[in-house]
């Protein structure tokens, strides 16, 4: 992709997060059908849905040849990420939407083939819009993020991190190693969106997120943005991320990378 | 303390918050020197100093008989609650302050002989303030805040919770007790500030706080605003707060307040 297409995509993408967050924004306090997805804590509204179906149309009618990969399901079948790909959670964060009709956010990736051109992150209660395009840095609020300092210490640093990772039954990781790691931290923080956490990184406020379980569209224009100020982002093993899938993630300072990887996360998989 | 002395005195606190919170924000970029109290991770900074000095000397202008119970040490030394005594965080949430110049607050609160009287937690840089008079009701932006729904369940219910106490070296808590409550709840958070999580319950976006190590100036006005939306605070082993020392918290809805405690708290002393 080009700077001329990526420039023309990237406006007219921002221009549809910033109408459909005016949606939500307009919509909030409305009574609210909530159902659950594959477990009772993981929820879904009809503002949800709505959201992608405003992205699926507004995409289709523009751009004949873009594909969406959305997670309520009105994109298309992605089976691999050749092309032009909308990456799309309409709600990120909907436990928070549903419980604090707050700290959720519109999260649009863009990839050409297999490669990330254009990230955005809209805090939409908040009206705090991260966003990047591949080469060109990342800003908040059309206010250039700093790249992360040359420096970090783990000892020193906050992570992003859910308590479920400490459980010993969690299917997904060594407890023992995230107990090491929360006692090594300076502190954690939960915010309950993906998305957020990764634009949170970006923003230097938090340094790190380490998390088992986030799809495609959680992560897809976080890490757009978190690579233009220079933050790592790999699998929770140190993989290359598979936009395709369900995946683990640790996203954070170049130099915390290594060490949580190699001392404190031991994946059970 | 009358309604005439008790709006009068809200009237100069919120006031004075709402300057202090003003003279934060105006120096929120400038270069910080920080120490630590306790621990590595017991932050202070110049600002918490001089805020709680810029009260500290206010109210002893203007209200002689007035103690200040405060948390860098600039107040009266507190050994009984009796008189009229201003509990204050000036920077409650440093490490955020520190890291992410947002997410803390200032508290205030005002206690007449061990009776909480008026609550003020400022979010000073989102300028969100939390009020309350006792028996008036609490307010967010001078709206008031609803009551507490009827009707609280444990399994769809957001806590607050540091992931210290998950650790099965903590000295306060047994760790598989909170592993329990964690299972059992719909999900957790953490914000980094006590003041906002307790002003956070009573706004019900989320649904409980629990922890182990708070000081009275953490407290002192979200219990006050806590209270007046039905929510209930005790220590985590269900006694009555004392708001003299260091103490252990659980703030939440009436309904799950008596499960938590009897199914899930076990303090180890």
């Amino acid at each position: 992709m080009d700077k001329i297409q990526r420039d023309q995509l990237y406006t007219q993408a921002r221009e549809w997060v910033l109408e459909a967050g005016q949606r939500i924004r307009s919509k909030i306090d409305d009574p609210r059908t909530i159902e659950t997805k594959s477990n009772a804590n993981d929820l879904v509204t009809e503002m949800d849905q709505e959201t992608e179906q405003f992205f699926a149309e507004r995409i289709r009618e523009t751009y004949e040849d873009h594909l969406v990969f959305g997670e309520e399901g009105f994109g298309d079948e992605i089976k691999s990420l050749d092309g032009t790909i909308w990456i799309i959670d309409p709600i990120d964060g909907t436990m928070n939407f549903v419980h604090q009709k707050r700290n959720f956010a519109i999260s649009v990736g863009i990839y050409q083939d297999g490669i990330g051109e254009i990230g955005i992150i809209y805090n939409v209660m908040e009206d705090t819009i991260y966003t990047a395009k591949r080469g060109e840095g990342a800003y908040k609020n059309n206010r250039q993020l700093a790249q992360l300092p040359e420096e970090s210490l783990l000892k020193q640093a906050i992570f992003a991190l859910n308590t479920t990772w400490m459980l010993p039954e969690n299917p997904y990781v060594s407890h023992q190693g995230i107990h090491e790691l929360v006692k090594t931290l300076r502190s954690t923080r939960t915010y309950g969106s993906a998305a957020l956490e990764f634009a949170f990184v970006a923003e230097g406020v938090i340094d790190g997120y380490l998390t088992m379980t986030l799809m495609p569209w959680d992560i897809a224009a976080g890490m757009v943005i978190l690579k233009e100020v220079g933050g790592t982002v790999t699998t929770a093993d140190g993989q290359e991320v598979d936009m395709l899938n369900k995946t683990t993630i640790l996203a954070c300072h170049p130099m915390l990378h290594e060490e949580v990887l190699e001392t404190f996360v031991d994946l059970k998989e």
